[in-house]
């Protein structure tokens, strides 16, 4: 189709005041409402399987049902979890200012000088805030389908002591959607033996359970390879009932060795009482041996707007050498790459049809994609018919972006 | 009475198995029970009065409704207030992250070298506990009938740079119950002008609402104060609802001037997408136009516990001269000194006839209390029968503890 064209139909989309939204991983309202009768659902009953009066203070490391549920989520044994408050990333948060400034079972990284993350790239944006956050410099690698590029990390980590951690969504990845090979979760659970004392990885399973095809894939288990290994405890394991239950009022597990485990509660027991564990008992009563079920109305939600985005795109670009993208099974993203330095232009042009896009770049640390081409959709939080339309919108305007670049280059 | 009869009856005790817990500030199961209908209490509504959808994430400053209670609590305006997660302890060690690592509007208090903490005794031990955790130094200052001894706080801010805090309870202060006077509300208002920059006041009022007599003390505001000084960005003021509703399950909050705020904002917003959103409208329907109300039903349930205390050591110890102790009228305490050099023996004579106190030093940085005299009394998670049981242990161990050591020096 000649660029005039394309301009044409760009222009008549302008035109259209569309106002449609994939930048966030969030929950639609009709997914929240399958966790509604959370209120409400101790019906006057307080009281943990352990006896404990959950309305008062104290238990730092969470009422055993809710252990039992993240030990579901990380597969691991109750005892390998501490459950939490609202976030994941708040817990991330501790373990970094834990290990940064007054060392978990190590000397603090920031004795040691500047300390440096490993950033698989595309990757989640707030890892990447969170790292800067605390000063750190990011390294990125690749992700490739099977995960992280393990060559490239291993040598990293043997080569710099400087390097403390390394980042990873290991299942239906943010924004890939990639799920860790068995291979790579062992040569990552070995990878703490291989680096400067106190490095740990950063093992942030947000997407656990959030398969939206059938059969769910499975993500090998890290962490009795690590214990195989010895490095249990440096596996710090993430996981929260964020896209769950209700976004943000859920709870958060961080999972791991025995030790790290002790060496965190010590640190956790100078700045909390205990977490909320009134809605601990809440998420357990909810969700306890029905699980799969209630992900499986996810799912049901959730399935269709994936399936409209990949045949949008198939619809739109296929066949074209336009663009790549991933093809998920589960998780809230799809990543799609342009041809090089199109991302912002894409990005930018499909704001001006109305459709909002996380911004180009977001997936890489600083905001800053060298290539210019990662581009993460978020079809979760909007209708289906929202991303139909917004699937159209995106897939013309790198059509656009990709024919006036031709025209200017001939 | 001759230390043998003492002695008698303190054998006695001793045969009694009794199992008494005066240790912690912790709400009884009847004060939980004035908030159960917090489960179940939106009634599927989960929408704010701004129409947030209150089940997705963020926002980081907290819904409407919940900053209008924290500002009831904190005696501010809405706008004044950030509304958080469960745990003000928390909140307060965010402030101090932030302060120490990164600077809240000026360089990180680590930059200038070791930092001090200005801790009024006798104080709260888990101020002293967090302070200990970032490595700061705590300077005590007396804590007086009207609050701290401003005259050495003063001297301290204005003789060492490296003070870099205050830690207040400003009403029905932990453990004394006093609250602090119109003139050290003034002074303390003022005092970030007579500091180091980047000094900051903590203002943690616990016990805002928390009266138990009537009518209810009235504590001097003191951000209009710091407004009028120029000082307002260097206030840090907390409060939560853990005392009002079901503890470590409830609310809590940050308030200052608007650039400690914003500043705040932008730290929480590395390691937060929003609190628990659903918690704070939960507390917002139950605690709307009725917060006086629900706590004088807490007051009818604490203050005769209170009068149980004063009664058992007024008939225990009235006229022996051998302890003194507070009069709150509110709160959650009761601080008894004991002639110097005793306190850590009756809290072991009162172990061993199994009534279990607050440990002798814990009011004290470091758990060190100089003179070892201090004793704080937590009576309100017993019931009335077990603190008039446990209070007249306490007298006993007073007196046979003052007895030993008359016979011991004569």
């Amino acid at each position: 189709m000649p660029v005039e064209e394309l301009e044409r139909q760009y222009a008549a989309l302008q035109g259209a005041n569309l106002k449609l939204d994939l930048t966030r991983g969030k929950p639609a309202a009709a997914q929240l409402d399958l966790s509604d009768e959370l209120d409400g659902i101790l019906n006057g009953d307080f009281t943990a399987e352990d006896g404990t009066d959950v309305r008062n203070y104290g238990n730092l490391r969470g009422i055993p049902e809710a252990r039992q549920l993240g030990a579901e989520l990380l597969d691991v044994a109750p005892e390998d979890v501490m459950a939490g408050g609202n976030a994941s990333l708040t817990l991330m948060f501790y373990v970094l200012d834990a290990a940064m400034h007054y060392g978990i079972l190590h000397r603090p990284w920031r004795d040691a000088g500047p300390a440096k993350a490993i950033c698989p790239v595309p990757g989640y944006d707030r890892h990447f805030t969170l790292t800067d956050s605390f000063g750190m410099a990011p390294v990125t690698v690749a992700m490739q389908d099977d995960g992280p590029d393990m060559d490239a990390v291993e040598r990293l980590v043997q080569d710099d002591p400087t390097v403390r951690c390394i980042w990873c969504v290991p299942k239906h990845s943010n924004p890939t959607g990639c799920t860790y090979s068995p291979e790579v979760v062992e040569r990552i659970a070995r990878l703490p033996k291989l680096a400067a004392p106190g490095f740990l990885v950063l093992w942030d399973n947000a997407y656990a359970v959030h398969d939206f095809e059938s059969p769910a894939v499975e993500l090998t288990p890290i962490l009795p390879l690590a214990r195989a290994a010895g490095t249990a405890d440096a596996i710090a394991m993430f996981a929260s009932t964020s896209k769950i239950t209700h976004a943000g009022s859920g709870v958060a597990f961080v999972g791991g060795g025995a030790e790290l485990l002790d060496a965190l509660e010590r640190r956790f027991s100078a700045f909390m009482i205990g977490p909320d564990k009134v809605n601990q008992l809440r998420h357990a009563r909810l969700l306890s041996g029905r699980l799969a079920e209630h992900m499986h109305s996810h799912a049901v939600s959730v399935q269709p707007k994936f399936e409209a985005v990949q045949a949008g795109l198939e619809q739109g670009l296929g066949g074209t050498g336009l663009a790549t993208w991933t093809r998920p099974r589960g998780g809230y993203f799809v990543s799609l790459d342009t041809q090089p330095g199109l991302a912002k232009e894409v990005v930018g042009l499909a704001a001006d049809a109305g459709v909002v896009l996380t911004p180009a770049g977001a997936t890489f640390p600083g905001g800053k994609d060298p290539d210019d081409r990662n581009i993460r959709i978020a079809p979760t939080f909007a209708t289906l018919d929202e991303v139909v339309a917004a699937i159209d919108v995106l897939a013309l305007c790198i059509r656009l972006a990709s024919a006036r670049k031709s025209t200017e280059a001939a």
